[in-house]
């Protein structure tokens, strides 16, 4: 505690931390175990009677043995919309709440998302490489790319984000269906119980879910067949959810015709094979990114913070386990 | 003319000839000029009397000289949307009529150019570049983008093309206005006259517009200065619309954001100082081109041919002179 402003155990720190340090620091005092000398679990022992609050990013596991060390932690607020870092159950059993950025990047992820996905049906990112390194002069003609208008597009999950997507592709003239847990009934496209159906009968695989134990892996090998030689997949949800020794085979053996990736199993290592393919198209990570919403995302946890702080109700709180 | 084929005068070619060859070639019998020796004005005068109709793309100039040697033609048909390499002055007094590409390709250019503004907006290129250059690993964080949603766009050019573009950012929550010739009654969004006053309230301008002698390097230094420096400008119209030299001193001095380009003044030759720059993403004068759009421009060139040829009405005939 300094002055009078409430303890956050801060891990990681989140990117949004280091853009509004100065901010989040006039209304919270953070303990940044990163600075200290000591190791993380005697670090988290040391101040376990003081903490309260957590405030974390997607890359900070907390883990039942992270938990433990906490005894009197009752709110995790993290920075991702993702919480497949933070053990849900633990929380749950130990009274800890969890808040996530809820759907505040939705929108920008859906850009990135339809961003990738021109880019792959268009050759985009490999069309600017071609002309800037000189090569239109030299070579002249440049490979065809696909229509977007009219492909038939699956959406696996359709939360804030799925929906989000689902609106703008239709506005391309995209003809959309969907998986989820369960058919949602205010959303107006059809629903496919089964993945492989879904990949089967589409030519666009987006990937809009969490990353649960269900959903882990879940694109495969085999859905990748169903999906088909012409299929593209565009994944801005967790790397893990596709099995991604299967996508590089694909990819290797034109099982599938491209892919946008903007997450990975295991960031910031990128499959190898995938860097020299000019039909896979790749960012860091980085579909929630814009100083937009870092700007919305920093007000949200202020904004949680406070309400935890005062008995308040938080925004976005996650209560599925 | 071969056997009963009709005599088509083939100047380019067009690259849709080069992928339908076959297919036209069972159609029409074709004249082409660049497989004879002798020079072009001489094989034009030896087919003068043969040559009824001729077939073009936006790169082959179709002047006055070349309109002298053909005093027979009587029907041009470009496989471009625009015209401006035909003389229609000079078409429209010696009684040619000219067909161009209408809007097929409206709904791909419109994709193209929403695919460059999110590239562009959202550093989709530069990122895979990263991404692929193994810099993830080494240095983290990467800058972050600019949100699409909220957005004020101007357009420039209201046609079919504009309003594909204007439909498509709708749906991502963008602020559209737009310029033309004349307000378009049809269409709902608010109509600015002036070009300096659509740049100074927009944030992103797209050039959808014809190249005319009214349009030719309109956007210029004070149009971009009135963009201002968080400005971007796409351009998936013509490359002389833009004052190019203008544009590499707007952009090296920093006075605009960024730039999306799938056309140049001098085409297939882009100003070098571009060519290093990560907010600056361009395409080889590619935005029409995909699979199936190619296949519907050979089935309209076919229909129009044959249309000519039967006195039947043509497709996308082009009026204004």
């Amino acid at each position: 505690m300094a002055g009078d402003l409430p303890n956050v155990l801060l891990l990681g720190p989140p990117s949004v931390f280091k853009s509004y340090e100065r901010e989040f620091s006039e209304k919270f005092y953070f303990l940044k175990p990163w600075e200290s000398s000591i190791p993380l679990r005697q670090f988290l022992s040391t101040h376990a009677g003081s903490v309260k609050a957590a405030f974390c990013s997607a890359s900070s596991r907390v883990t039942t043995g992270v938990l433990q060390n906490l005894p009197e932690l009752r709110f995790i607020v993290t920075s991702s919309v993702g919480v497949d870092h933070i053990d849900l159950h633990e929380c749950k059993r130990r009274g800890v709440k969890v808040a996530n950025a809820g759907s505040i990047f939705s929108e920008d992820v859906a850009d990135a998302a339809v961003g990738l996905l021109i880019d792959v049906l268009r050759r985009i990112s490999a069309a600017n490489r071609f002309v800037k390194a000189g090569l239109w002069h030299e070579n002249g003609g440049y490979p065809l790319g696909h229509k977007l208008g009219g492909k038939r597009v699956g959406i696996i999950g359709m939360g804030s984000i799925g929906l989000d997507v689902a609106k703008r592709l239709n506005a391309f003239g995209c003809i959309i269906s969907y998986t989820s847990r369960n058919e949602k009934p205010h959303v107006k496209f059809p629903f496919c119980p089964n993945i492989q159906e879904l990949a089967a009968k589409s030519e666009i695989l987006v990937i809009c879910c969490a990353l649960t134990d269900q959903t882990r892996h879940m694109i495969d090998k085999s859905v990748m067949l169903a999906l088909g030689r012409d299929g593209i997949i565009v994944n801005i949800a967790r790397g893990a959810i596709v099995n991604e020794k299967d996508l590089v085979e694909c990819l290797l053996q034109q099982e599938i015709a491209g892919v946008g990736l903007d997450v990975f199993e295991n960031e910031p290592n990128v499959p190898e094979e995938l860097l020299e393919l000019d039909n896979v198209v790749m960012t860091p990570h980085h579909a929630v990114m814009t100083e937009q919403s870092l700007r919305d995302l920093y007000e949200l946890v202020v904004r949680n913070l406070d309400a935890f702080f005062s008995n308040k109700p938080l925004m976005f709180e996650v209560t599925r386990v």
